[in-house]
């Protein structure tokens, strides 16, 4: 199923989308509800409640404006730094530190903070003489349904309520010079979101393509079964001794083929647009201004 | 004014502490309001309201159960780290990569999960079997009062609504082996906060005393004035491309004297007590259990 969350008739409204994408209909929430987006259905149906009816008409996904599926995360997103095996390479020869010298490997997980999210077809607004090295990132995004600390990797696919398509946004510059990636992975905007969420019974994230595009130039390309830590194994290390929440976000890291591991580095400059697209989940577009 | 938020009658109060800290008398707030915390009391300022009416008898401080000022942060706090210079020096034979080489050095900035945040006498939890290295950090915590981006040093201290004492505690094995440190800071009860905010009218973060105590024995204690970055320029790097917003929680850094710094290193165990005093503000104390 496809929980697209849109504005229409003024209000922000939480709906199903047909299979083949062309059509959504609103669900029964109240205006409170449906302001939280698919975190309200997430809390619903943790709370052993049905799917709400269905309201109001059938209305063409291309007529209604859609949002991010999670407008506003109820704290900072988790994200996963160097995840693709064709991306460490790509990176080791620049200034990122590699863990590969510990005995034990372990996930690299850093913040972006919740105000970063924007909808599917938002624009992306580049920081003016705050950075000079804007890049992209087309990541798979994991949404919590049932939350649990000590999550075991054997059992962490029943903890996903859905997935989604992130463009974890990143400013390279302010990225390595505070040494810790919170701020320069965390301007406003800096996190477009969507198009909506397909919930885990209908999606398999262990292999599936991932894309990126830059004006019309396919930049990145990857299957989801190059990831270094697959999904269970970062649900394992996110839940350690942390809770994890309803509607808490991991985005599982990038493949390769940013623009940083470009020879000579290509940085997004204003009128750029980035499209990316996961097979089984849709794609998202965003113009940088 | 000293802020504090409390358990009273089986419900969640927000009150305002006697100059001397001996008595507390709730606020007439609504439940929902007070659920919040000093968040509520930011947003009425911020909306222009007045200080709501003192509702309730004057209770003595010991006789109410304390929580922290924030309960729940909206979205992860930001934490400077290395930011003293004595700390910087103890740390600099450590694993933690110097920032030292950089032309320009810009402060270490990273987040702590909300719900790491518990009141100032509660008990912290030790995730057993994840790590074997807790160690405490003292803080000077800085809330942001009325939001903004790109904030100029110059104004920044006009952006302060309070300040409060908080101890980031830190699995030192979990925040090196992840090279970006939010997890290792996130753990659940990770993060101990009060007793209460002192309004920024009445109180100087620039040059007060930051001391810390392991079981009864000193072992951090500085003077604010020894900060790397010193408050208003933290508040300037955090809104950069980044809109600050009320109720931000910046937790400052903290001075020389972790148990990582010591030879041989030393970490907590259950049975531990940590107490922090800031002059100006008053001390949180947390059992390790």
């Amino acid at each position: 199923m496809k929980i697209a969350v849109f504005r229409s008739e003024g209000r922000r409204q939480v709906g199903v989308v047909a299979d083949d994408g062309s059509t959504v209909q609103a669900l029964a929430l109240s205006d409170d509800e449906a302001e939280r987006g698919a975190l309200a259905l997430i809390a619903r149906m943790q709370a052993g409640q049905a799917l709400p009816d269905r309201a109001g008409p059938l209305l063409p996904w291309a007529s209604v404006e859609p949002e991010a599926p999670i407008p506003l995360p109820h704290r900072n997103l988790f994200c996963v730094g160097r995840n693709y095996h064709a991306h460490a390479r790509e990176l080791s020869g620049s200034v990122f530190q590699a863990n590969d010298g510990a005995k034990e490997a372990w996930p690299i997980v850093f913040t972006k903070v919740p105000q970063t999210v924007i909808g599917p077809r938002d624009e992306v607004r580049l920081p003016a003489g705050i950075t000079e090295q804007v890049d992209y990132e087309a990541e798979l995004a994991i949404v919590i349904g049932k939350g649990g600390r000590n999550i075991a990797r054997a059992d962490a696919l029943g903890h996903i309520f859905g997935y989604t398509v992130v463009n974890d946004v990143t400013a390279r510059d302010v990225q390595m010079r505070h040494q810790q990636w919170d701020l320069g992975k965390s301007f406003d905007t800096f996190c477009p979101m969507g198009p909506w969420l397909v919930t885990a019974d209908s999606f398999d994230g262990a292999d599936t393509r991932v894309r990126c595009w830059v004006n019309g130039e396919l930049r990145q390309d990857a299957r989801t079964q190059d990831l270094i830590f697959d999904i269970p194994t970062l649900i394992e290390t996110c839940s350690r001794g942390i809770t994890l929440m309803p509607g808490d976000i991991i985005a599982t890291g990038t493949p390769a083929g940013v623009g940083m591991g470009m020879t000579p580095p290509s940085w997004l400059r204003a009128g750029d647009v980035v499209r990316i697209a996961i097979d089984g989940l849709g794609e998202i577009e965003n113009r940088f201004v």
